[in-house]
């Protein structure tokens, strides 16, 4: 495997089939799952490391993100990816970048609400990303499930040649999702969040059991948050899969219901996929013991 | 010669190396002279012929825009293309698109301040076509040269892999600019027209005798086509070729002086560069006799 710091490097690795793997480092078994995924699908596998100033609104975030590019590549190469791109700043942005690619509506509701700006750098990265890599197809996970349906809408619009494929959410074993930014949560928050995970996994019964109405599931979630104790969430809400517009019933086709909450300091987002069409739930994949998230490192 | 309506169409015929020369259609020989430039250094050439309602301001100068797509498709032919990608506004715009591109800064003065969303739409539009076709090259005339560096500027921060050609105006013999927009003049607009490039050239000898101010340049520009009458301009500016940035003075590397009016119902606009390192004009290729535009139909 290699590591290269720029886009003509990365082209020039690209042999046959190219499936573009974005990320922003410390590597979690979600991500994992999207390199596996790859590796069956295609040629040549890139995975990019980078964390994107663009799309962070507050500093202490960004400064706080967790970074360890030496790990990242270990657990990459394993994974099965032939090239790690892992491109300094100064690469990317050698000036503050004047292009940025918005997309309107699929970006203006739940995070788009919540985090000014978040997804116009979202997009703009990923542009940057797929135009810099040319990818044939290229993984994300559908915990973050608003954007996937932006990247989506974008490929579209943009008529990039590029297959956008979405993968289950990876949780650890009780439910919590995995996050790189779970490593700052105490002990006593990571057992608090656990609400978001289980809270959607009542709304996916009753939607199972038949519930399709908007106000009837999310106001699961909000019961069952507001029962556990202290968590406000930011929004709770479902929403179509395809564009993130916000529904009031879930009547065909592909949904998630998404809640966003602090714990402590640290900011979450969790969601679950529901199937109009067959009436089921996609809560993901469980791990079986603690995720890699919680090794020594 | 090929003409094909999709971008995978496109692809599919484009073998080696690939010059993309993006259009409106109704071509003249600024385009045909974009097409050589291409075939010389390409392997394919593809032509696309469209015109992108997202960057018309206004309805009536859209509906007016003239078209002619067999006369387009067999004087590419003729100039060398192996390509005519001309698209239905329905595949390319299968719904409204939610995904803008904007170039801040480069696109807000001039052509930027008089057309509202006109840069947007040019960027977005030409993020698609280079995201489609996937040239290794694009060719742009210079006649709009504050669009070259909007889309020179989108280039770099989206890291297209796709060289960006500027190649120079192509004039009538008496000095009018090419446009197809021409084509709507009057005999007498067409006469009034003149005053454009005359004063521009006037202006370029002054800076070829050692005038760099730009006070004193579009200075000399607002004169003469004060002197001529009617024509009042929406504006005269020196900028940097480079960014557009208007500037005080040219004193390094290349700038461009900038018209553009309305002459009866008709918006021209014309520009010539200066070369700030050499003291030297450029007034762009003049014919010897009447252009295309002018031949029956």
């Amino acid at each position: 495997m290699r590591v290269v710091e720029t886009f003509e490097a990365t082209r020039a690795l690209s042999e046959g089939r190219t499936g573009l793997v974005p990320t922003m480092g410390f590597l979690h078994e979600g991500h994992l799952s999207l390199i596996e995924a790859a590796r069956d699908a295609n040629e040549t596998v890139v995975v990019s490391v980078f964390v994107n100033p663009l799309q962070f609104g507050e500093p202490d975030d960004l400064a706080s993100y967790p970074r360890d590019l030496d790990r990242d590549v270990s657990l990459a190469a394993e994974a099965g990816a032939d090239v790690v791109f892992a491109p300094d700043e100064s690469y990317m942005y050698p000036v503050r970048p004047k292009t940025s690619v918005s997309v309107a509506g699929v970006a203006n509701d739940m995070e788009g609400a919540h985090r000014p700006g978040h997804f116009d750098g979202v997009a703009t990265v990923v542009a940057k990303l797929l135009s810099g890599v040319q990818p044939n197809a290229a993984y994300f996970g559908r915990k973050d499930a608003q954007q996937l349906a932006v990247i989506a809408t974008l490929v579209d619009d943009l008529s990039l040649p590029v297959h956008i494929v979405g993968l289950p959410i990876v949780r650890e074993s009780d439910g919590l999702a995995l996050s790189s930014r779970n490593v700052r949560l105490s002990p006593a928050e990571r057992a608090r969040a656990l609400v978001l995970s289980r809270s959607l996994f009542e709304a996916a019964g009753s939607f199972e059991a038949g519930e399709s109405k908007a106000g009837a599931l999310t106001g699961a979630v909000r019961a069952a948050i507001a029962a556990s104790g202290d968590i406000e969430p930011e929004y709770v809400e479902l929403a179509r899969a395809r564009d993130a517009a916000i529904v009031d019933e879930a009547v065909e086709g592909e949904y998630f219901l998404a809640v966003a909450a602090r714990v402590g300091a640290t900011r979450l987002i969790d969601n679950i996929t529901l199937d109009a069409d067959h009436g089921s739930a996609d809560r993901g994949i469980h791990l079986t013991g603690p995720s890699m998230l919680y090794e020594e490192g």
